[in-house]
């Protein structure tokens, strides 16, 4: 948020804000039911009483909490995109920057789209519904790098748009959990080669 | 279990076994954290001084049911490779098997050793350490079949094992997670044809 956006917040949205931030990390480390009240009393700052008075529940802070981590993930690929222009140089522009999320994350505790999808597909309809809508925004920002490239004769005109949302998607985010679970930055690593090389070969008359 | 070794089991064993059986969905559903005294007592039939009898706290009940949620995976994985003797081959009986857990789970909930990572990554270090111990097994038995396809002449000689078991992994966990978050299958029947097709393309002479 820039200084300008700031200035112009009340005290209220102020504070508001800063618990948002603060308490995105400890949701995103510890899940919906694994994040104590205790552990968001420390993290915001405030007292109970308070958390409740700006959000009324735990449930209305975790929500707004992984919208603003999800802005951070949109910031992020928006930053991506700006300079290249083939559609196989921006999907691997997007997957060099989903790969950074192991090691550089913006909110620690690894991707908060899935994190929310695992834990919560089973249990809290109203948070899956926040990260099923993150979910199909990146779906649909990489189909249509596909299909404009496509249009455009940068890839193959044979391209699955969709097939190709599902493998980069499912590819890197595995490979996020696989890094995280293993301590080993290496599985990420391999994960965009092997999606670089398969994009790469996507290109028309490659 | 087969009934030889029910039969051997004494009514203490029989009982701890059931309570297993019946607490690992509750886990893989609803995670450690998620997963209440109340569900648990609910879903095992037994009071909560009797799990506690059994078992002695919460995390040694799930850590046994994790264990055992792998256990149902390791013989899933076994069946699967019970015919096919090419490596790609086998390699795309992993596949087909992993991708089967969607729609026909052992354990209802999503792939027990993903949830658990992402959950226990940052809090519950010794049911992290039992998922990171089922993950290395999988990743193992992958790297063996690439390795023995290598030595036959079955497989390309420079097929890298490490970054193959990554992408079979990450690709698979990823979709079964996608699939689940957004309610649609294709997620990991595309997954699955998109690594079927490169294990094909790393057959020798291929």
């Amino acid at each position: 948020m820039d200084t300008a956006t700031t200035t112009k917040l009340g005290k209220g949205e102020r504070t508001r804000r800063r618990i948002v931030e603060r308490a995105a990390p400890v949701f995103n480390q510890r899940g919906f039911a694994g994040a104590s009240m205790n552990e968001l009393v420390a993290a915001t700052g405030l007292e109970k009483g308070g958390i409740y008075n700006h959000f009324g529940s735990k449930e209305a802070l975790a929500i707004e909490a992984l919208d603003y981590s999800v802005s951070l993930l949109v910031d992020r690929f928006t930053r991506a995109l700006e300079s290249p222009e083939h559609a196989a140089d921006r999907l691997a522009a997007l997957i060099d920057a989903f790969a950074d999320l192991e090691g550089h994350p913006d909110v620690p505790g690894g991707c908060p789209v899935a994190n929310t999808a695992l834990e919560s597909d089973d249990t809290n309809p109203e948070l899956c519904t926040h990260a099923r809508t993150a979910m199909d925004s990146w779906h649909r920002l990489i189909g249509s790098i596909v299909k404009t490239g496509e249009q455009r004769g940068e890839l193959r005109a044979d391209t699955d748009p969709y097939a190709l949302a599902t493998v980069i998607t499912a590819t890197l985010e595995g490979a996020l959990m696989l890094s995280r679970l293993m301590q080993k930055p290496a599985h990420m690593h391999r994960a965009a080669a092997h999606l670089k090389a398969h994009v790469d070969s996507l290109r028309a008359g490659a």
